[in-house]
């Protein structure tokens, strides 16, 4: 019974991870497609969200039918909510980049960055990957215990995105207020992407270690 | 046993009622601030979400502590299941609206709503408001399933938000491009609010038939 039990939470775990991988796909395609104008790879971003939303589906059932033929108790339990959970979030990341590639689908032919900015959110990009690829390790046991590097990679998520929010409200800023407008939900979905990021991370850190960092 | 499992679901239910009519209110409170410009009142609702974070915890402690204790199964499993992500996307709901509340305190003393949009912010207001008192009946049972008239709301919502995208990026606009950027996460945070009050109320209909509307 331990033995079943114990590989279907492995089971569960390898596909949560992977859904994390997906969603640093997904991230990694969007920003190149905002930073480059192509319109066919935000359209291939928006098409692949469907997967990640199958596969949290996927996730919800699999848990449920665990729950409900292994009883899991203590921290079993807490591991099959967690991952229920974590499900979730990961799958409103793949939703974000994909609202970042619907930005530019609405824009074109019109660039959402102005080649001023392209290099902030190239960086804006990099960093939330980054993120995502650590969830996945995390998730996988590839890395230890990581809260704070992910901590540290939002503080500079919001950093950037506060600079990207004040250039567009200052005195010089030159690029229209239709730009301006999408520039904002741009921030703004980046912004909540580390967010998720995060949250998945503590969840991960409370499982393992019982405390919430 | 079963009278036991029946008192505990009842509570969890009841639990999650009442995170929507918080959630209600916040938002009724963050449209009262946009369009009347109250500063106090913002800071009231950004610091009242507090209180829906905590009732997340509560609500997820306690489909824990039911899962382990009373191992439910079927279809009490999936109402626990359910509740627990249901809890989260009411959080979530809270989060949005103390958003739209940070907005005003951000903005102050310039107004984020200008003169010319207050009633489409109302008419927001309204509909989003509604559809949380909603979520609070269809969850307590006092309305029955009402699916059809929530997804109606959220389509008057994303119509007012595209209108009001449509109005910030348009020739004729007015009121200067640090006022554009905030309109535009305006409108994101309530039809966000809108599609989270869809998406809980989508799986409120799958718990009591069993198919997805």
């Amino acid at each position: 019974m331990r033995e079943v039990l114990n590989a279907e939470l492995e089971a569960l775990n390898e596909h949560l991870a992977a859904m994390a991988g997906l969603a640093a796909v997904a991230m990694r395609q969007a920003t190149q497609a905002l930073t480059t104008g192509d319109l066919p790879l935000a359209e291939r971003v928006i098409a692949a969200d469907a997967e990640l939303d199958a596969a949290r589906d996927t996730c919800e059932e699999h848990a449920q039918r665990l729950l409900a033929l292994q009883s899991p108790v203590a921290g079993d339990l807490r591991t099959v909510m967690a991952t229920l959970i974590c499900a979730v979030k990961i799958e409103r990341m793949g939703d974000l980049a994909a609202h970042l590639a619907d930005l530019v689908r609405r824009r074109h032919p019109e660039p959402v960055v102005p080649d001023a900015l392209v290099e902030t959110v190239d960086t804006l990009g990099e960093l939330t990957v980054t993120m995502a690829d650590r969830l996945h390790d995390l998730i996988t046991g590839e890395a230890a215990r990581g809260f704070t590097e992910m901590d540290d990679a939002d503080d500079s998520v919001d950093a950037l995105c506060a600079r990207l929010m004040s250039m567009i409200t200052s005195e010089d800023y030159e690029h229209g207020v239709a730009a301006a407008a999408n520039l904002a939900l741009l921030a703004r979905f980046y912004e909540r992407f580390a967010d998720q990021a995060v949250s998945v991370a503590r969840r991960l850190e409370f499982v393992t270690t019982g405390t919430l960092p």
